[in-house]
This record gives C-alpha cells, sequence and structure tokens, in this order.
C-alpha cells in the first residue's frame, strides 16, 4: 500500500520525515552491487514511542518498514524490496548507555559504531571480539541484526555470541525484551537468538545489552607466504590438530595479494600462490607457545614466515588482507563480494571449486577470507554495464552456492540472505527448515511489515525490485 | 484426544508399545518432585522413519508426545501434563556416530548420555564442556532440548553454546534439518538456538551436531571457607575484577556444607558461614598464575585457602559441592532443588534474599550453586505430606521468583519452565515476548502436539495434572 507521507509527519514532525527525491535516492542503496530501489521515505524516530507508533501506522496501513543501520550490508538487507516502504534510520542513537564492569556488560543503542564501542570499552581493559570487515563505519544494530561475522570468528565467535539481550518492538507493535544480564537463562525460548540475524523482519531493536571479555594480554602477528595454494589449508588442519585456536586465520589468493601489492606497495611476494595471516592472543605465555608452533607448522609446509617484531610491524602485515577488498575493487567497475563457507575440512577443495568456476565462466575472481572458519570470500570482479558478463556473473553464483551446500556448506557465512541471496536460500534451503523459517515470519509479523520481501519472497505482495 | 493404541501398535510392532500399568507408572515421574501424570503409553521408535509415523499419528488423532531423555529434568518438561499422551523414548538410540577432530564436531544419537560422551572425546584430547549435575545419568538430547547447564557456565557457557545441527522433525512430521559443521552460517534464521532450550515442543531431535575443543592441558582447584557468607560473593567480584575467568566459581552455604559434612565426613569446617569452591583451566602457565591470584584475593577476603596438592585431593575438595544435593535431600522427604538465577553482581543480596524468604516463611533452606554465573540453587527440604507447610512453600516460592525478576534475574538458570515452572513464566514474563513465545509456538505446532502444556498452558486443551 501507498506510504502515507501526511500520516507520518503528523506522527513524527515534518524534519524527522526524509522524503525528498535526494533523501530517497539516498537510502535506495547499500554496499550490495546491482541492487537499487528507493523507498517512499526515509524517517528518523526521536524515541521508542515514535519507533512505536511508526510500527503500529505501518500495520494500520499496510507498508513495509525497513529497519537500516550504516548501508553497509553484502546482502541488500537495507535496500527495499518495493517503493511502498519506508526506511527507519538510527544515526542518532549512538549512545554507550552503560558499561557493567561487574556483570561484563553493557547497554547501547543500536546507532552507535562498532569500533567507537570496541575502543571505548578496551580502555576499561574489556573486549568485544566481532571485528566485521566494515566496523569503522557500520552499527552494533546492523551487526546484531545480520548477525556480523569478522575475523576471530573460529575462536571468538560472531556477534551472536555477544547478544545477552534486546530490547525493541515486535512487528505488531508490541514492547519486546528478551535476555538480560544472567550468563544463564532458560525462561522458555531463546528468542534473543531467534532475533539476532533476523535481518530487519522479527523486530526493530531500540537497545541492545552486549556481552564483554577480559582484554587478551598478548598478541602475535605471522604472516606466511605459500607457492602452492594448497598448502596455506594444509597448514590451517595441521594447527587445529595440535590443538591451537588462534584468534585469526586468513586466507589471500595470488589475484588478491597482487592487487594489493600494486596499490599498497607492502613488499608481499608476488609469486606467492596464497598467504595466510595467522595471530594469537591471550596470555604471553601461550601467545609465545603458540607463535613458536605456528610458525613451525607453517615452515613444514612450505611456508616463508615472517613474524612480526612490534605492533607496526603486526599492522603492515596485516595489510594484506585488510586492504583485499578495496585492492580489488579498483580493477573493474563492479565488485561482487560473496561469502561462501564450508566446513573448515572442505577448504582446500572449495578453493579449488572457485577456481574451476572462474575459469569455466571465464571470470576474473580474487579469494580471501577466513581459513579458520571455513569462511571464503571469493571476489568477482566485472562490469554490471555488460550484459554478456554479468550472465555469466550469474551461472558462476548458480554454480559457485550449489558447489558450497555439496560441501556441507553454507551459502552465506556473514553477509545474510537479504534480496540478493534470496532465490539462492529458497531453492538451497531444506524443505522443513524453509517450512519453519515460513512459520515463525508469518506468525511473527503477521501483516508482512517488517523488511518484506527479505530472506523469503513475500506471500502476496507484488514487487517492483530493480536488479 | 483419547491415544489409539492398536494404531500405534500397528505402526511399530507390538514390543515398541509400553503401556502396562507399570510402564505407565515408570513414564509419570521425571526427577522434579509433586508431578505425577501416567501417559497412555510410552513408545520406543526404531528408527527416524517410526518417529514420523508416530508424530504423524499424533497430528490426525490429535494426541499429545512427549519427548524424554534420560528423565532427569527438574522441571516437570518431561511428565505428562495430561493423560492422552504418548511418551516418546530414545534410550537405544545412544551411538556416537563420529568424531570430526579436523572440524571439531561430533554427531550423536539424542539418547547417548553425556558423561559417556565427554568421555569419550576426552580420550582424543577434545573436551565437551557442559556438565550438568546428572551428566551421569542424563543424555544429549534431554540437554540439548532443555538447554542444559553445568558448574562451567561462565567461561564455557551452556549446552546450547555447544549445538552445531539438529536433525529431527518438526511437530507436524515434515523432516528437519538445520545448522551444519560451518562455524558461522547466517543463512535465514538461527532456528537451531530456537529449537535448542525448546523443551520439547517445536521438534524432536533424532540425530545432533556438537561442537567440542581442545581439552584443557592443566586444572588447579581451590577450596576457600569465609566467616561470613557475603565474603564468598565479594571474592567472586574481585576475581572478575581482575580479569580472570575460572572454569568453575562453586558456592556452597553453611546449612549444606553441615549436610555434607554429616553425609561424608571429609573434615569441612563446621562454623563457616559459606564455601567457595574455585577451578581454574587452560594453558599450564595461566592456571598457575591464576591459582595464585584466586588464593591471594580469597584470603584478602578473610578465606581460608586450600589448594588441592593432586587430582585426588581436587576430587576430595569438590565433594562438598559435588554431594550438596544428596547430603540435603537426606534431611526431609521433599527436596525442592530451585534454580533462580540473578546478575553476578545481584548474588548477595540475592543470598540474603533466600535466607530472609526461608525465615520469613518458617522453612528449611540449603544454597549452593554457580556463584560465578550467579544460578543460585536454593533447596527447600519438606514434607509433601504436610498440606501446611507444603502452602507455605508455595508462598516462599512466588516470593523467591518475584525477588529475582526483581533483580535482573530469572525464574530458571538451566532447569527450564516445564509444567513446574508454568504459572510464573507465564506471570513474570514481559507481555510482548510472552506474545512471541505464543506466536512462535502456534506457529509452528498448529495442532498442539508436541509436549502440549509445557512452557505455556495449552490453549484448549483440558488438564489433569496432579500437582
Amino acid at each position: 500500500m501507498p506510504v502515507p507521507l501526511d500520516r507520518l509527519r503528523a506522527l513524527l514532525g515534518d524534519d524527522r520525515v526524509l522524503a525528498s527525491e535526494a533523501d530517497r535516492e539516498l537510502y535506495a542503496y547499500d554496499a550490495t552491487p546491482l541492487l537499487h530501489q528507493r523507498p517512499a521515505a526515509a524517517v528518523l524516530p526521536a524515541d521508542a514511542e515514535q519507533v512505536q507508533a511508526v510500527i503500529e501506522l505501518a500495520n494500520e496501513e499496510g507498508f513495509g518498514l525497513v529497519p537500516r543501520g550504516a548501508g553497509t550490508g553484502l546482502s541488500g538487507a537495507s535496500v527495499p524490496a518495493d517503493k511502498d516502504a519506508v526506511v527507519l534510520l538510527f544515526p542518532h542513537w549512538n549512545r554507550l548507555i552503560e558499561v557493567d564492569e561487574e556483570n561484563l556488560t553493557a547497554w547501547v543503542e543500536p546507532g552507535l559504531n562498532t569500533l567507537a564501542f570496541a575502543t571505548a570499552v578496551e580502555a576499561r581493559g574489556l573486549f568485544y571480539p566481532p571485528d566485521p570487515g566494515s566496523m569503522k563505519v557500520c552499527t552494533l544494530g546492523g551487526n546484531v541484526a545480520q548477525n556480523a561475522g569478522g575475523l576471530r570468528g573460529l575462536k571468538y565467535g560472531v556477534t551472536g555470541d555477544y547478544v545477552m539481550g534486546i530490547e525493541g518492538f515486535l512487528p505488531t507493535g508490541e514492547p519486546l525484551r528478551v535476555g538480560g544480564k544472567n550468563v544463564k537463562d532458560v525462561a522458555g525460548y531463546d528468542l534473543k537468538r531467534l532475533l539476532v540475524g533476523s535481518e530487519g523482519t522479527l523486530g526493530v531493536f531500540t537497545r541492545l545489552l552486549l556481552r564483554l571479555i577480559p582484554q587478551p594480554r598478548a598478541r602475535r602477528t605471522l604472516l606466511a607466504a605459500y607457492p602452492r595454494a594448497v598448502d596455506a589449508a594444509a597448514t590451517v588442519k595441521a594447527i587445529i590438530g595440535e590443538k591451537i585456536i588462534p584468534a585469526t586465520l586468513e586466507f589471500v589468493d595470488r589475484v588478491t595479494l597482487n592487487c594489493v601489492e600494486d596499490y599498497a606497495h607492502v613488499g608481499l611476494p608476488r609469486d606467492a600462490e596464497s598467504l595466510l595471516l595467522m595471530e594469537t592472543d591471550g596470555h604471553p605465555a601461550v601467545v609465545e607457545e603458540e607463535a613458536t608452533a605456528m610458525a613451525r607448522i607453517a615452515q613444514a609446509h612450505g611456508g616463508q614466515v615472517e613474524v612480526a617484531a612490534s605492533e607496526a610491524d603486526a599492522e603492515r602485515l596485516k595489510t594484506a588482507r585488510r586492504m583485499a577488498f578495496t585492492a580489488l575493487a579498483r580493477l573493474r567497475p563492479t565488485t561482487i563480494l560473496e561469502d561462501v563457507t564450508v566446513p573448515r575440512s572442505e577448504l582446500p577443495a572449495m578453493v579449488e571449486d572457485v577456481r574451476r568456476i572462474a575459469t569455466d565462466y571465464g571470470l576474473l575472481v580474487g579469494t580471501f577470507g577466513h581459513a579458520g572458519d571455513g569462511n571464503l570470500h571469493p571476489t568477482i570482479l566485472c562490469d554490471e554495464r555488460d550484459p554478456e558478463e554479468m550472465h555469466r556473473v550469474e551461472q558462476a553464483l548458480d554454480v559457485l552456492f550449489e558447489a558450497a551446500v555439496a560441501r556441507g556448506g553454507t551459502i552465506t557465512g556473514e553477509h545474510g540472505v537479504g534480496l540478493a541471496k534470496r532465490p539462492f536460500f529458497e531453492r538451497l534451503t531444506a524443505s522443513g527448515t524453509l517450512e519453519l523459517t515460513r512459520r515463525v515470519r508469518a506468525a511473527v509479523d503477521p501483516n508482512g511489515v517488517l523488511n518484506p520481501g527479505k530472506i523469503l519472497a513475500p506471500p502476496v505482495r507484488t514487487e517492483s525490485l530493480v536488479v
């Protein structure tokens, strides 16, 4: 249904409803390539009461609401699925409300920037481990809605592992409060974990309670360069086999490392087939022991190993991984960052699958990713103005996702389904799981108001999505 | 609706349907005091097909199904809510199907005993941390259905943190498969976490994929005895304040320690007001450092500290905590083990609340529990044949749960809602949360077949529950 802008303005005040052409264009995108759809408006609710009022109006009038963080998402979860949608903005909801050092928790508003939060708690000797690649820009609300990952997944888990409570509203407008400061709580279903990663479809968040842990006292960074791609994977396997769980195990392929070298000139070995960035953190004695063991294992697998001598040196070694996306994105007009994920044991085979698929479809693909947790980012470099090439991209993605699922993997390790992966999700998910997803979605949001068209196609609404 | 035993026998074979008086009596109980209700029958499905067939029959005929592990539950989640119910048994589903050392996972059948599993993976240098008090007897299926806790919650989390995948059936009979060996997976809702702790109401589990971690290389156990109860809590606060996260921080009060001493004669200081059992594990250097720090902190707070010199010595120190329930249970005919949980910072106040409530209602209460995660087990010692005393127990529980919730706590940290806490859950849960719970439950199990009457009162069914 069309959005009644007059009623929105009456509810929120004129300056809280952004509906100019420029505003609508601004919120027609997130960081996902190829997706574009202008909403009817974007709104800046002043407080929880205004959030609730907008949700109630949406239910009454039948328009969609799209909650949005910083728009860094890579699956289009914050791109409207059709024009009759209102984007909910929270940039001004950016307070760090409380750090509770006794219970190791923090209450935050959803618009707080992830890096700003991590830095603030670090100053108190505490650690918030989730570190999505966009952490300089993204917000905690977006992280929770997408269950954002990062480089530390294997040892520390992902965003969802650090969410203790959520306050907000149900899609039908009732106030919602789940979880709390209790380390253990089994009173009813784990609704908090149902809301985490629900991509804005099951609730709107107004306050988040996050879990903190003590800051690791030491950290050591190593970089290994290999003559063969498979040796990096073999190193990962051997490290885990020695019962070491590093904080970071990042993989960079030859295409990517050469792009980084062209761009940043950090002295990477251009003839290496792969790089493995390793990091251990924790107690100084453990870090020392693990770093020594990892260097030994990497060398035994043919790696040229460099151990960071200082914090500045560690930063230099991390450049190869940190710059990967930026460096690759310079090569061609369109950069499609994928995130297929497989069980760690399947990683070498999946890296080979990616190479084969790139060759088969004549595409330029750079691959990097989180080798410790099997989360790969094959990055397709293409030009969206070339329909023939884009057709090949589409075919390649199809084959890529099927290959990942065939290896016991998933179509998305940390980006979510959103709009971009909806067809793949619907096609490649077990029917019982899909059925359960549909039942939960329909029951929680009977009027289809919250982020319609995301994860699942809407049951009735006709779409005008531009892809 | 009445259960058609003939149709069940036709489906499963006569010997898989247990319906004698003795059988029905056997499954009328679990470990929860005061609850008793015979089912129409208990069944032993031979395979997944038979599980599905029973679920389909239940939907067709309208009778309830009660999945049951070893019956060690303390909230009555496996006690039928009415007589028209069939108990699903899995004692013969006890295989350890696979240990995958590369991905650090294990596939198990739901009837596998928890301790047997933990021991089997330990032999390979791996660690399954969840250690519910009943682990010698209970099963992994029951643990997952209840999201069982244990002594290691603060450092290692609970059962749900170790569930990577679930196979089974929806309440309407469709095959269900959620999760997998991927460390990261955000394809759709986190349905796995919705099923964990759903107390048999959202699905029947036939295979479980569990997460393992490397076995800690060293462990150190300490016991501190305090002249005042509040000093134990202050020690816990100071330990966390020094950024130490011990594997175990267990609290035992004076009533309990004297019961243990009467029973087991281990030489506990009878005049102490409280004991704190502390354990650190991990790398030997870290363990050494943390044990030294914890001993220093405990002494600074007035504790008499004993550090275990050997594994046997550690076992002796742990006796006070391990024997707590058994020793208390000897005093009076009826033992009601509660598990209110509060944020760690509220623990001293909650311990005081428990004392005050015990005095106010003239009840004998021993308290022990997991001080590190705020999970207390006030244990009411009473006689169910005395209606006047039981009336006081009922009133005291009411006040106890209200006090916990008022302190930001929960009515159950690890036992679940089941039947025993259903009225408290419905009364003390925020209305939006309750509404979300109802919507999810009704949508996933539209015919109300799976464990009816647990967590929430059934919408229509009349009950004949004996309490």
